[in-house]
């Protein structure tokens, strides 16, 4: 077995604390990655308290996770012990279904293994990367650029990824007007990408104090939502709206910016289903879609046009004994843009 | 100013009843057709009892007609007196903007001219087809094969091209698993347009009277849509949904029967928004869509299409005399599967 130790929440309502556990020894295919910064997602908070009704503990969070490889199974010919690499969401799927063989992983059929608070096809727990290692199948490994800072290179492979993937899909680059809804951890990278495909991109927030970060982070106008003038001037106009926020919220008027044809891609996954009003779709032939991640391909293209693009997220990093407090900022929306956490820390405790 | 009567509300409240009224001089571009059938939609009723908030009065409504060219403007050149000719949803448009310069009136961007009901660019209230003659536009008249029943095309005008137009839009055909969710007036040309393209159509419906004439009507399959058994066996295995049903239902457990990545389009307009569970477009990255009529070259297509294939709805013709009663039978979802009013009848009282 691997000797392995993070912080980890013992139930729903417990603080994250300091935990020893034990990972699997490397099978032909495994990577063991030593984890050096891991970021902190909205989905690790609903997790670790049980706000999707699926937790398992103890609960080792964390699927943003940048390291460098320390060992390879006899079978792993696309990495070496020193490269730096990254692990995202899943760390494992069927490989066999129609979404698996499409390079889909993330859509597998059977349903792909999330990286913490799974059982993986061995029948272990997996736990997450708020630790000092992980042991993945080397399909589910991806390469880093070591061009890039590797703190803010650890959010590409959540917050990156959900915004990349629906902005390629459905083909936002020149001539295309882009709206993104939100400015948070996945909003800011949704901004940052529409740009650098040369999209007219659009930001749409509820928060005047956010009109500035939004136009250095790429945004060509700022709508402030709440704000129905504002609003109307923009019926009918977009080309995609992608949506960052998983709070409720109305998304009507967000329809009704779209264009006939047009599409509505909702990332973050609301508490309580939106309430639609059809006429917006049926009137202009409208799209409201969903989107998760991206494939493992894909994944690794996004890192390659990170690097070359010089494109990672804008992060607070801080040590793990400060990741109780952290959530609690994270919940409050009040970090610019994603916590990373510095795992050189954990063993200063 | 043209003589015409038909059968008119003239209030929220009150049944149709006979009504004398004038219809414009034909411009140049206008053609003044005699009607011969005219089909009863739901939105007649709808619109007649002011159930959508917008109706004025006195209302004539149809708006599936076939009737006889009797007279043309000095501009038209592709009909000439005595052609048989269809008239359908909307008689104008702008003309200028991109909906309209891309062949999709119905989305005009300025808003379609309905058949009735409506305002047109001269400032007069149109009137629909419950009637002896209509003047409209060449471009949104339509030529009607001889071969077809007249009848049995009316419907086509509507229900017809509403269900062709997603089903071309979003490429129904060989080797597509398609479902239509509803068996009336739309679903049932839904089931032979999607059979006649070629797909694998199956019919879901809550009642276990429509089984065989789903079959007969097109349908390799018929799934009783409130047996969960039954569902759960067609999980994500669609291409393509078309729900045809307008009553509140939940369209949660039809999502859940698409692909990844395949799309539900709804083309009957609610009540009531439905409550969509956003996961189940999220983990499949499935779409949901609406879609209204088709534009005027693609309605103009289809009347070829089931001239070529010898497609007409199931209609049951009834006298004008008789219109009332039928309205009732249309709300019980009582007629297989439209009825459509012989306008000899106008005369006869």
């Amino acid at each position: 077995m691997t000797q392995s130790h993070g912080w980890a929440a013992q139930s729903a309502s417990t603080p994250l604390a300091p935990l020893k556990f034990t990972r699997r020894e490397l099978h032909d295919h495994d990577v063991l990655v030593n984890i050096e910064f891991c970021g902190v997602c909205h989905s690790d908070i609903h997790s670790v308290r049980n706000e999707w009704g699926n937790a398992v503990y103890p609960m080792v969070p964390g699927h943003e996770i940048v390291g460098r490889v320390a060992a390879v199974g006899n079978g792993v010919t696309r990495f070496r012990p020193g490269d730096l690499v990254g692990v995202g969401v899943i760390v494992d799927s069927c490989r066999t279904c129609a979404s698996c063989k499409a390079g889909e992983e993330q859509y597998c059929e059977v349903g792909a293994t999330l990286t913490y608070g799974a059982a993986d096809r061995y029948g272990d727990l997996t736990q997450g990367g708020y630790s000092n290692n992980i042991v993945v199948d080397d399909h589910f490994v991806h390469t880093i650029s070591p061009k890039l800072s590797p703190a803010g290179v650890a959010p590409l492979l959540c917050a990156g990824i959900t915004t990349y993937s629906p902005l390629r899909h459905w083909r936002v680059g020149p001539n295309r007007k882009v709206g993104v809804v939100g400015l948070g951890g996945l909003g800011h990278m949704a901004l940052k990408f529409a740009h650098a495909f040369g999209a007219h991109v659009v930001q749409f927030t509820t928060s005047e104090s956010k009109i500035d970060d939004a136009k250095r982070l790429g945004a060509d106008e700022v709508v402030l939502s709440r704000d129905p003038t504002a609003m109307q001037k923009q019926a009918a106009s977009f080309d995609f709206i992608i949506d960052t926020v998983s709070a409720p919220h109305d998304i009507n008027p967000y329809l009704e910016a779209l264009k006939r044809d047009a599409t509505y891609v909702q990332v973050g996954l609301p508490d309580q289903p939106p309430i639609i009003n059809m006429g917006n779709l049926i009137f202009r032939r409208r799209n409201l879609s969903g989107s998760i991640i991206g494939g493992m391909a894909e994944t690794q293209q996004m890192l390659d046009y990170c690097a070359e693009k010089n494109i990672v997220a804008d992060v607070e990093v801080i040590p793990i004994q400060r990741i109780n407090e952290a959530f609690e900022r994270v919940v409050k929306a009040d970090v610019k843009y994603r916590f990373v956490i510095d795992m050189a820390s954990l063993d200063r405790a």
